[in-house]
């Protein structure tokens, strides 16, 4: 390897994952070996493929690596079933490297919801963690906000919500640097009497955490950045997610009608676009990359299937960082901490 | 009464509900008479205040009268607590005229939780109904979308989803004037499996409903219009409401930080402002008409404490087409076909 030290990691990444697999793949990947020192990648899938795609490129050899897999696991197939019928799929043998020590992270662009089965019954989970929780940044009015859980976990125990925002807290401290990150609770008003059974459960098991606890928090708040991780169940932040995704397809239909209008309209919708198009730099979940998978034992990262190869390029930065800050380690320790008291 | 007609009908106001009563309600029943047939007001509260209001503006007399209640349930006050030591709010007193007869529907900008238990405990629920739901219209790329419920409650088990695509289907048709509207049940994936255990169980009875069911939609269908009716628990809706709220907010922000890089910013915002104002319309609460309780037996709409003096007027108008479209008889015959294929 031509970084050839020891700090150097190895980024496994899913090259068939994504809805333009594997072009975005291969262009992110060549664009972060080089733009970046100390990370190689381990293309996966077939290898037929990947080549052909490589060759357009010239790049450090030594730097990017391809893992052959001679399966496919596709969008829309069930994960579970999937899983069963293709141990040779590119993300089952992608996440095998972080077992052999080949690779220390995975990343995927593939179908979320294999990602996740996959992630769980090949890394394992970190002692004590019930449920593994995937998280997602959205754009605020100021500062950092993360959601946890947005879709891992439909069903939900109040310790489940706990250790959600344990893995959420730890998560904020080591990839954004925040200290002692404040956690809300997702619910329908701030008194704590407020809230279904899940929820107001929840608050009795967060007040005694030692976590930084500001009580619950209301739907607009995630948007206004008053708090930096907010916790719910994930059929809420599942919907909450989408939801929001809607309002950027939305905002476009109600601008393009009201170009429509006449010339001034189209003028002035022309000036209005550009200005929102800068604003909305900040909703574009290209330049978070991706979510991450919490409580695996191990680091794996899952981008939206529509990923450019810029988005795989920020997944893969997101996916060092999280190797080199050990949040695995941390969350384990507090984690156990957590699970002392609440036994 | 100077309509002297049979078809009049008498529309109760609660004119200390919202954050500018008594002036928004006494100037919305104003207007509201001014341009209306066939609608009087009772507006509702202490008289002095609602007096020396209305004093500042010409009407006809006969159409808006003045009910004395003595007390008023403040905003933040715990609704069931207020209910029962304020047995002489402006609220209960101003639902018990649909009892005497001397009013057909009931509008409170105020407590919202305060309105919802009062028309519960007074109005008492449409037979066979087994909770009350309220519903918010959503603003989308294409026509109308209603979500049911929005907060009414936040533990449901699937009959109650069922019921609200029952009452939701019923407004829908007669408000919005959708023959066979249709319904969709608010989950995380397209496919039947996908969901937590209450939609899922929900979704069986859905299916056999003989309402235009047309399966799970998620998160950001609320806002492409593809469905009339969205159904989900209370807690689930209340959230994505106020998230949506936040929306508004976070864009605002973002402008005005925009506009504050420099004069082309500024004069960019400027025009990208007027134009994102002028989309903006749809968003607005005011334009709706409050949210109306569905299940109760009467009419009972709720609005926003900012309610403007069009908004009052706009939930006027809503209340008169709900007592005139006698939607609570087609309710109640529904409610009645749906329980005996459940029971």
């Amino acid at each position: 390897m031509s970084q050839g030290t020891d700090d150097t990691i190895t980024i496994s990444l899913d090259a068939m994952g994504g809805d333009n697999a594997p072009l975005s793949e291969v262009a992110g990947a060549v664009e972060t070996v080089r733009d970046t020192k100390g990370i190689n990648v381990t293309l996966t899938g077939i290898s037929e493929k990947i080549e052909k795609e490589l060759k357009k490129y010239s790049f450090d050899s030594s730097r990017i690596k391809v893992h052959h897999a001679s399966e496919v696991i596709e969008m829309h197939e069930s994960p579970a079933e999937a899983i069963r019928k293709k141990p040779d799929s590119s993300i089952i043998s992608g996440l095998k490297l972080q077992k052999t020590g080949e690779a220390q992270a995975f990343i995927s662009a593939g179908n979320t919801g294999a990602v996740m089965a996959a992630s769980l019954f090949t890394l394992g989970r970190i002692a004590n963690v019930s449920r593994p929780t995937i998280g997602s940044r959205f754009p605020t009015e100021r500062g950092i906000t993360i959601v946890f859980d947005v879709g891992a976990n439909v069903d939900c125990k109040p310790v489940n919500l706990l250790e959600f925002a344990v893995m959420g807290s730890v998560f904020a401290e080591h990839i954004y640097s925040i200290k002692n990150p404040t956690v809300g609770l997702l619910s329908v008003g701030e008194e704590k009497s407020k809230g279904d059974l899940l929820t107001t459960q929840a608050y009795e098991l967060l007040e005694k955490s030692g976590l930084n606890f500001i009580g619950n928090v209301e739907g607009r708040d995630i948007l206004n950045g008053s708090t930096h991780v907010i916790i719910c169940d994930g059929f809420t932040g599942n919907i909450v997610l989408k939801f929001a995704e809607g309002v950027l397809g939305l905002l476009k239909t109600k601008f393009t009608d009201y170009a429509n209008r006449g010339l001034i309209s189209k003028l002035k919708v022309g000036m209005a676009y550009g200005t929102l198009k800068t604003i909305m730099k900040d909703f574009d979940y290209q330049e978070y990359g991706g979510v991450p998978l919490l409580g695996v034992n191990g680091v794996s990262i899952i981008g939206h299937g529509r990923s450019s190869p810029l988005a795989v390029k920020n997944m893969i930065l997101r996916a060092e960082q999280m190797v080199r800050a050990k949040i695995n380690e941390t969350i384990a320790s507090r984690i156990k901490d957590i699970k002392e008291f609440t036994a």
